[in-house]
């Protein structure tokens, strides 16, 4: 059953099907660094990961996570919000991580919110590559959780199918799971639809 | 990209995972014979594979299909509604395996309908392994396709999650994508959470 966690471990298992070595991937949730650590690896030597996040204590956990395993020079850890990627980041992307609602084991009032995560999610997009995937994991157990996760929905849902796959998943009788979404941007030659 | 499409041809790529040789499956409804060639695959020539479809022409067409693949020996083709599995199967079961809707190809206004729907899945349940699999495929497209969708997200909604992993999932930007429940009964030991 490992296998299968591993299967739903959806938003990674797709992530390291689009990404290459070499990719530009954003973590726009660094958090306590497990995706950016993820990302870090899959990117390779020549790839790189741009880690943001709010909170010091994200970053700094983030940079310890990823110097304990040698990776700390792929990644750049920003102390910024997610919505101002495009003052870091002018080139296009091949991937990007959202992890959405508090730090764990931080302060359980500083969330995501709505507003800054779809101006990160309309940036993200805009820069977001051929073949280019993003994820969003959404806990809506928080104030504010669900509000956020209907404006990522509505966002979502109205993308063109010809130019967007959005794959939206939970498990739907654990009360307190996530809602997953991955969109990935088509290449051109798959649009035949 | 094919490998995606792969990836996301979830309730064959979940079953897979799930299903040893030797298995006893059932094909709930066997349509044009498509899951039950994919099911007679995967259980091997030890396996068993029960496969229902009201229809004479569903039946024809999934005998010709398994024929054509010299795997005919291993399914049990069974011109009944799926409701009434268990005058025909009284063992425990790895797997099953629903695409609802109406035929491709066929009478479309011969549909599969809630309450045998929700018949079949309840004794499909009950004849369930530990470790084994239920998926469904459910096209809302059609009269009575979205009450059918509602039954039995209302049936899966209240399994108890210490026993069950049901995942839902669906592509939400695609008007016509079917929605999709994979529905696994936990072994013992996985049940810590």
């Amino acid at each position: 059953m490992a296998d299968f966690w591993q299967m739903v471990e959806f938003s990674h298992l797709l992530m390291s099907r689009q990404i290459s070595k070499g990719a530009i991937v954003i973590d726009a949730t660094a958090g306590n660094g497990h995706d950016s650590l993820f990302l870090a690896r899959i990117v390779g030597e020549d790839g790189k990961v741009y880690s943001f996040d709010i909170q010091e204590k994200a970053i700094a956990n983030t940079a310890r996570l990823l110097a304990e395993h040698h990776l700390l020079d792929r990644v750049e850890l920003i102390k910024d919000g997610h919505q101002n990627l495009d003052k870091y980041i002018k080139k296009e992307i091949d991937g990007m991580i959202f992890n959405l609602g508090y730090l764990p084991g931080g302060d359980k009032e500083i969330t995501t919110r709505k507003d800054t995560t779809i101006t990160a999610l309309e940036k993200g997009l805009k820069l977001l590559k051929y073949g280019g995937i993003i994820t969003m994991v959404v806990y809506t157990g928080h104030p504010g959780g669900r509000e956020e996760l209907e404006a990522i929905l509505a966002l979502v849902d109205g993308l063109d199918p010809h130019i967007y796959n959005v794959l939206n998943y939970k498990f739907i009788n654990q009360k307190s799971a996530p809602e997953i979404l991955a969109i990935i941007r088509r290449r051109a030659e798959e649009r035949s639809s």
